[in-house]
């Protein structure tokens, strides 16, 4: 059974300056090739410190990632240290020099004495090269464990995984092969859907697992079949996986792994259609959420952020009849928000949000947590209100990630 | 020394389903009292794997925050393991159970018999209460050391912490006084104001030190003084962050410590002036991080995310032959998006953002990460070419969040 722990090197952890997300990219990686993480740790900028995480979590762990602690500054710290644990010495690697004189030239920049120190690794590991920056990443091996260590800036350390780190941590490690099939649902909780394929989940081989994994009015069904034969593991992996598409019908709206953002622009494209927002409350996040994924201009426009009423009624076209009656935060609010997106846009949909996010702001009619989504076409429109109960920010995340249950339903 | 270890329990955390935000903010926290954090460790739901951390971290510091493990479905593990850790046994606490009773009977909804089981707490530790959930805080105390067990919801953690946590632990721990201030800086480095105030931090007395806390286009710099006497420390520390103000001069854009967001809406709001905003590449990011503070609403109106160029030219009125000869990421361009949200939104200033994120859509003239930004109003405006080479993701937080250097110039 094979082990892994993350340790992410940095005092910028420890004082709360940086948000780890390296660690949780990397358990991603590792569980879909089948690695269990068994711990994270985080450690500052001391040798000390460092060397005693690397040996304590080395005898637990037979797969050992770091990150961090490799820039042009940190360098001193932690390439040593490599050295006296793997008992080597630093020598220049051409491979890497090269690799750092050619980005200084490229970018046309005077190159530091220390710049050119990162081309010096230890002489017994093996270079994973960064096709993203000059700090290289290191595989050493030692007693039938692995030991890689990568830069911690999060897209170096992303390229140098997913150009050799992943493939040499599979060649390695793993001996059988493993499938993934994963299907989106939207609109219905966990348990409900356990329920629904309880069945075909006790029918599933010892081979197969099923994993739940939910998020914000969706959840997420993954198999993953272990084995060696890998055509008898697709095949079984199909049938269950259609197994329970089957079964659960129109909940599921994606028989792939994708966000739901990536799922709306993409039945967008293939349908030939276009959208805009008008967001209220959300300032214009649920924009930003559908333009993570590079190409969205082939289906998102843009938006109207309403924050005012004034917009709501000068741009949107709201009625103030509709306000004074209903309120700003209410379905025939969000539906004219709607129509006025898709007038002022010319687009085939539109999803309009409104709602109270906290702290202040509740009423005796609209308690903070309301929000109001709709989504829909000239000739159709859905609208739903969810009561969130959270904080202002985690309110706000859940008004724009809710209208994947909207849009599932539309 | 006071040293703290964060322990951070939950399978969803191994499997990177979940960022661990939790932890930076406690760190932070922790940081502002003046007690450094040694280690950060991250464990699985698993009763061996989370016993032997707190063995062992609770050897290596004397104070350990945990958190996770105390949900109503997760609660099996983690209570009777501080009961065994701690040499007690699970006794119902009534006024954690009142709490409970009276948070279901609010939301008019059905008690599970594992709702009841959250009231049940270790008899020799201290309730820490959870005004935003049911799952309490627990205090223990073990050979001068405390450990404080509390639920992973980052909402609730926080509540506890603010409302209870942090000010034990200053209690316990913190026998001087400690004054913090801060102030922001906009448009350098931190190596040049490094050097423009060498001579005063070389003056600083021991107990007064300084922090240099970088981010997008700013620098935080925080001095810290800690001592017994506190109009000497209040007089020390005034006098030397006025001489560093003063060093400074227009660099300095706040003497607070607020986020440019923050800043941002109160300087807006303080002067009675108003915000619209027009974006581009980041599809509504700004918006979204101008509304992340309560009462936002004060001065910012609302958006236009003209992410197509017919909405650039549509609605906010850019020339067709501004784009064409200077291309739709230009500096004219977005101070012709500037001046079209002033007149379309009516308000006093305007921002405008325009780029090419990546990792498609460059070309000879225009780079991928190139972002033009624009800041003025109908008088005047400020505009900057910005190049970033990081992936789409961080491109696009380094658009919206710039934005500061543009005001602080503005």
């Amino acid at each position: 059974m094979i082990k892994a722990t993350i340790i992410t090197i940095g005092d910028e952890l420890l004082i709360g300056q940086t948000i780890d997300t390296n660690s949780a990219w990397i358990a991603q990686q590792l569980n879909i090739l089948g690695i269990d993480v068994l711990r994270r740790v985080a450690v500052g900028d001391n040798y000390d410190d460092i060397y005693t995480a690397i040996d304590d979590e080395f005898a637990k762990a037979n797969l050992l990632i770091l990150t961090g602690g490799l820039g042009p500054t940190a360098d001193d710290i932690t390439k040593p240290l490599l050295c006296r644990y793997f008992n080597s010495k630093l020598v220049v690697n051409k491979q890497v020099e090269d690799r750092i004189m050619s980005i200084f030239q490229k970018r046309n920049l005077p190159m530091l004495e220390r710049n050119l120190k990162q081309a010096e690794v230890p002489d017994n590991c093996e270079i994973l090269p960064n096709s993203a920056g000059t700090a290289a990443g290191m595989w050493f091996e030692k007693d039938d464990k692995v030991l890689i260590a990568l830069p911690g800036v999060p897209h170096e350390m992303k390229t140098i995984m997913q150009e050799h780190g992943l493939i040499k941590i599979a060649h390695t490690f793993i001996s059988e092969t493993i499938l993934h099939k994963t299907m989106l649902t939207a609109g219905v909780g966990e348990s409900f859907i356990a329920e629904k394929i309880a069945d075909i989940e006790q029918e599933l081989p010892p081979y197969i697992k099923l994993a739940y994994l939910p998020e914000y009015g969706m959840v997420r069904l993954r198999l993953t079949a272990k084995g060696q034969d890998e055509v008898a593991l697709y095949s079984a992996l199909n049938k269950y996986f259609n197994a329970i598409i089957n079964r659960l019908g129109m909940i599921v709206i994606a028989h792939e792994d994708l966000t739901m953002p990536q799922l709306v622009v993409r039945e967008l494209i293939q349908r030939k259609k276009t959208i805009a927002l008008a967001e209220s409350c959300t300032g214009g996040l649920l924009g930003h959420l559908l333009t993570q994924e590079p190409g969205a201009s082939a289906a998102f426009i843009g938006s109207v952020v309403a924050y005012s009423n004034e917009i709501k009624t000068n741009i949107l076209k709201v009625k103030a009849s509709t306000i004074q009656t209903y309120g700003v935060v209410s379905e025939p609010t969000v539906r004219e928000m709607v129509h006025g997106i898709l007038q002022e846009y010319q687009t085939d949909y539109g999803i309009a949000i409104s709602g109270v996010l906290g702290p202040g702001g509740g009423t005796d009619r609209v308690q903070v947590g309301t929000v109001c989504i709709a989504v829909g076409n000239n000739e159709r429109k859905f609208t739903k209100t969810f009561k969130f109960d959270k904080d202002r920010t985690l309110n706000k995340d859940l008004a724009a990630k809710w209208h994947s249950y909207c849009c599932g339903n539309c």
